[in-house]
């Protein structure tokens, strides 16, 4: 694949986006309401296909269509590293596992590498600012805004303008996969220490307390998990609550996350389904709803992770997940695995008899 | 399809099964072991595929390999009335729906016929025992054992002889999808009437109230799901605790729900993968297992189902549900939703990368 985005370093030439006027239609309430009639003409008790009913009608909804067309999804799995994770503490693994990691997906040899093998979905991985020089490769998309954030902890973790260029770059490669023919996106991440930025995103935007946000990530467990929160929570209290989510972002995000933001807000205005991942993308989600809140139509919360601030976050969206498998891997995965389920919901939406064409009598 | 089963009505000239004495091996705990240190050489941190990585495990100990098959799966959807339902009462919907969703099973405008066309899921529909005759259909297994079992308000619903042979049929259909190349079923009924049936069977065979075991089926409400109670309740206390699941299955069981246990058993005993639905298929995974507790290893309990006793049994089990996605259908909608977990399950654990292959650091 041949991309017109920019090289790295950051070398932006597009015009910024005008995120607060980016046009994002609110879901249509009516056609939400005919597709919910249909599904009452189907050969089953009312609403006996539970959440997969909800499901169809808002991909219907997304697509503004009664009939919607069949997902043609695309996988995007932004990568980044941060500034603070380049010390031992926020993480169980190196920085360099970043970049390894990258290396895994484009060989084939990582979970979601084979998630998307299996179901035939295309992955790209998006180089966010690895702090590596990555080889070229025809799956991976250089976007590099930086190599890795500045050290948050030491004030913020990128410039204003970073921040920007990390969203408009986000909403380019969503453009880029909506021309080449997808309607949904599979949304996933990589990058040592960012369940720690996202722990701190969640809490600048929500205000909930970061001992419900922050989590083992890959593993911390006893003191080091402690040691992670007390951080974080130095880190907060040095600041003060932020004001506005392009301020959270650039104090503590990282460019991947950030361009996830921008990726779920373009995806959004083009009318394409979003199948969120884990804690980190729903934490990209968040700030995504802060600018825009209707951008929370076009996600599909695929799972609850097992770090313990997904669910808090979730509820904070007022968002029920599809699937709860105990993952807590990230790349993705949980986003794909719930993949299959959105195309069933719309098969059997299209598909199924209605009582009266199959000649089934209807409730006494 | 041609089928070797005899048509109805009940002409078994098979032996009968010494359900006591089939071979079902114990799942191998040692090989168990070595999956999950094959897990954790994958690219990924440990355990963090959560529910997957055991899912995985269970497949390839049921089938007694380090490295599974591919799944190849096959549906089997038993269909039978029951004569408690031939009056008002015991469902929101007249009997004469089964025979109407059999019909709409083998014309492909069912859920679950949607849905196996969607995965490319063989689907058989066995005629277990439908209070009506069916016309042959190639997908249509006629092994009705009676037209519709008695009312089992006014004594036992079947005699131990038709027990025995709708546990036999149902070991016979799991044999010849064996035969077909077969190594996993994704089982589903049909049946108005046949929650009630299942409660009463989990309530014989736990001991637990019926009060926690009995729900809205196809869609009682208030007065209607209490009397609904009332009369199953009433039931109970008319023969008071049943010693055995063979006597409990003939006193309250439906001929698809007995076929179910035989069908279970069955495929243990033939190492085969046994996706189990909702309510109704797990009541007759219960009974099976309490025939032989080692069946329960072979058995994945797919979905969470919204009918209230469901939690009950599956807890009394001691097992946890794939999938909650607020499912009532039956049907084996949520075993073949469950189906590409399973499936991605494999994939990950045949082909994601170790660390030393992709050349990835480990935690520090």
């Amino acid at each position: 694949m041949t991309t017109a985005i920019p090289p790295y370093p950051c070398q932006d030439s597009a015009a910024p986006v005008d995120w607060a006027n980016l046009p994002i239609a609110p879901l249509d309430q009516a056609l939400g309401e005919a597709l919910m009639a249909r599904w009452d003409q189907k050969t089953k008790p009312p609403g006996s296909l539970g959440q997969l009913e909800r499901l169809a009608c808002q991909i219907a909804q997304v697509q503004g269509r009664l009939a919607p067309e069949d997902l043609r999804p695309q996988a995007l799995i932004f990568a980044g590293d941060h500034g603070a994770a380049a010390e031992p503490g926020l993480s169980a693994y190196p920085q360099a596992v970043t970049a390894q990691m990258v290396a895994n997906f484009l060989q084939g040899g990582a979970a979601i590498s084979v998630l998307c093998a299996e179901r035939q979905v295309p992955l790209w991985v998006i180089d966010a600012g690895v702090a590596a020089d990555l080889p070229p490769h025809p799956q991976l998309i250089q976007a590099k805004v930086a190599w890795g954030t500045q050290n948050y902890r030491q004030g913020p973790a990128m410039t204003q303008a970073q921040c920007q260029a990390a969203l408009a770059r986000g909403a380019q490669v969503v453009r880029q996969a909506a021309q080449q023919g997808a309607n949904c996106l599979v949304l996933g991440e990589m990058g040592i220490g960012n369940s720690a930025s996202a722990a701190l995103m969640a809490h600048y935007l929500t205000g909930l307390p970061l001992a419900a946000l922050v989590g083992p990530g890959t593993g911390l467990k006893g003191q080091a998990l402690a040691d992670k929160c007390r951080r974080l929570e130095a880190k907060a209290a040095s600041t003060g609550p932020i004001d506005g989510p392009l301020a959270v972002l650039a104090e503590v995000g990282g460019f991947e996350l950030v361009m996830l933001t921008g990726a779920i807000l373009a995806a959004a205005s083009a009318r394409l389904l979003v199948l969120v991942d884990g804690y980190m993308v729903t934490a990209a989600a968040l700030a995504a709803v802060k600018m825009r809140s209707q951008a929370l139509g076009y996600c599909v919360f695929c799972h609850a992770s097992q770090e313990p601030g997904h669910g808090a976050v979730l509820a904070h969206l007022g968002v029920r997940p599809l699937l709860d498998l105990q993952l807590r891997l990230g790349e993705g995965t949980g986003a794909l695995l719930a993949l299959p389920l959105a195309q069933s919901a719309l098969a059997l939406l299209s598909s199924m008899a209605s009582f009266e064409h199959a000649g089934v009598s209807r409730a006494i």
